[in-house]
């Protein structure tokens, strides 16, 4: 009956449903991706793809043990209604860890702490609170996929400036601005940077800090790898070199991502902005997830440094098979910096190697078919292609698995080369 | 050094810092309710204003001992990254949920159903999949501060439309679309409505089904509340009544909010375009949250069932101490309904009660001083003010708070009528 009426009546002031549902997905463009990644984790792939922590490194017990605390001690406050910004002890050790070191940037302390559903909310809320659909995000290029979606499905316009073995080409981004180009925010991944693995230098982090003050744009600098670094030296972090820096970071890589609990820092005005905008979305991060983090990171006895001390033995250990498998298997074929940390090393095609195809999406299908995955450049692409590049993740998958991904992938190769 | 540049230089391109902030926090405007909810939170307080569920009815030791079976049994996949659209047993467990009854709308399957970080994400999702900016959602005034927030972050235009004891005024609707107006959702909470706590009888349920028809809107229908029902028979679920029905649901009510788990059930198609922005928002809900509501609701000894009946006799003692406290200590001074579920009281000033203040907003002032608050009617306005209503909540307070809550509200009208 009603059901009979579904046809809208001739000369009535019927409308077709919103077309909006197509623009939005189309306006994300995400399927590509998604796609990928449904193939990539079929089980008989070696996964040299996914940005997935090793499930080995969670800390399982103590998790179990840090929840049935919580739960025994504070079970009304870990499962009630929360604030919108987090909750305040989580954000008090967040203001806490972001202060070691002083420096010279803003003195956000708590006010300045929004706890967010994992780091990607916090860019999707930080694009939204500073951003009019249509105005610029510039990031570089190749750029993280997370961050290009979240910006997008925000309505702004990406620019991708030039990377390289450094990061971020912060002349690139002078030349730009000295065009015209006015970025709202200009987003960094500065240590250990997804896809590429580089770390900004100082002489660049400061080059970027001035613009910024001249220029008046936000940087977000998106943080999840520095913790994971065992060679090398740190770089002042970007926060301790201007106030208009938005820290960003999350648990996901410290501990594990299915709790979503990361932070944005950044001066109190934009964090009321965002708590607002973050109310609306979904009035609070859960509750039980960020007591049970907060019972963990803030305990007393020094767990987390000695936790993530495990996890980088872990990733370096990891790190050192895919290098050493790269050179013995597949010789000059790749170009590659060996990682000081993260969970990425981006490679490129050296010439000749992939012979006529020359296309990382083209090796693809062929790896695929070898039984191996990796993420080719172009998914990562904001303003170009990087069709000889390819993304190749040591963070999910054991020695024995890494070194069999490799030949795989030197047999993708070879077919490729014929 | 860096900082020193911090001043624009004089005749550079500089700008200002992004003005959306202000526009952001000025657009949603929740600031008002955000600071009343900050004074009812205070201890001296007894609070009949919050939307909490009591705590004393969360399922603590069911709830750890579901987490602490999840993590023992499989703890890699409910600690690591998951899909965007949800959990898929959680998914398959809704869709089975919401196929009882059968009916003559959308058989969306587990392909309709997109896991929420509680139901305020899955109402944002669903204003920006389906309404550009200035686009219109139409709903009952008063409405739900939740879905004005969200429909408004998202950037819609919202039309209140009037309401009664028997929820919206279908009629009044249909006015508004004679006379022009093309919604592009009109959102309900169908059963035990926030904040008037009425139900949309049959006769409205099928004109407004047919409304969607004939004008090709969406209908939101939140149901956070349906399943505390105690008195009264339940009416026809409006998802069987037409196809055009997102139904919206949450485990808040009958588990605990603090694990922010939500729903949205919608055509498959509507369903790919809320993940590609739940993706883009957040990526995906929290798996532990999700792996741990699941084991709970999903046992097949029927505890959910048995959880609820004590949930619900609870809601209905403390409902029945507000009912007669309201009716013995305040006799006609304030007109209302009594409940037959859900968690609210709406109330009306009866004429002369309130004196010659008789603005609910002045009263709460009063009220707060007398050491108890509620809601005032303006809080939940849409279009309308309604200066005369007020909410009172009996779902976080006990029965001795309840009956001395009442006499503190009948101190504040007892001055309010000098």
């Amino acid at each position: 009956m009603v059901k009979s009426a579904a046809a809208p009546l001739a000369g009535s002031p019927a409308r077709p449903p919103a077309p909006r549902i197509a623009r939005a997905v189309a306006r994300t463009g995400s399927s590509a991706i998604r796609d990928l990644l449904e193939i990539t984790e079929r089980p008989e792939i070696i996964s040299l793809a996914g940005g997935l922590p090793t499930p080995d490194a969670f800390p399982v017990a103590d998790l179990a043990r840090a929840t049935a605390e919580v739960l025994a001690d504070d079970p009304h406050a870990a499962l009630q209604y929360g604030a919108s910004e987090g909750f305040r002890p989580l954000r008090a050790w967040v203001a806490d860890r972001y202060r070691v070191g002083g420096g010279t940037g803003h003195e956000a302390g708590v006010a300045g702490v929004t706890i967010t559903h994992g780091s990607q909310q916090a860019l999707e809320l930080l694009a939204r609170a500073t951003t009019d659909p249509g105005e610029v995000i510039a990031l570089a290029d190749p750029g993280y996929v997370g961050a290009i979606q979240a910006f997008r499905s925000a309505g702004a316009e990406l620019v991708g400036i030039a990377s390289d073995r450094h990061g971020l080409c912060v002349d690139d981004l002078e030349r730009h601005l000295a065009a015209g180009l006015r970025p709202t925010l200009v987003y960094v991944v500065a240590t250990f940077d997804n896809p590429t693995g580089a770390t900004l230098p100082l002489d660049r982090r400061l080059a970027l800090a001035e613009l910024a003050d001249r220029y008046g744009f936000w940087i977000v600098d998106d943080d999840p790898y520095g913790t994971l670094r065992w060679a090398g030296p740190a770089v002042t972090p970007l926060r301790e070199l201007s106030d208009r820096v938005i820290s960003v970071g999350t648990t996901s890589k410290m501990l594990c991502p299915g709790l979503r609990v990361g932070w944005a820092v950044s001066p109190p005005e934009l964090a009321r902005a965002l708590v607002v905008l973050k109310q609306a979305a979904d009035l609070h991060t859960g509750s039980l997830s960020q007591h049970v983090v907060h019972r963990l990171v803030a305990r007393p006895d020094g767990w987390l440094d000695a936790h993530l001390e495990v996890v980088r033995a872990r990733y370096r250990a990891q790190a050192d098979v895919l290098v050493a498998e790269l050179h013995a298997q597949l010789g000059d074929r790749l170009a590659f910096r060996s990682p000081e940390g993260g969970m990425f090393l981006w490679a490129t095609l050296a010439d000749g190697a992939g012979g006529a195809v020359g296309d990382t999406s083209a090796l693809l299908e062929r790896a695929l078919a070898h039984g191996v995955a990796f993420v080719p450049g172009r998914a990562f692409g904001v303003s170009a292609d990087h069709p000889r590049s390819l993304r190749l993740s040591f963070a999910t998958t054991d020695a024995a698995g890494l070194a069999e991904g490799v030949r795989r992938l030197g047999l993708a190769l070879d077919r490729s080369g014929r």
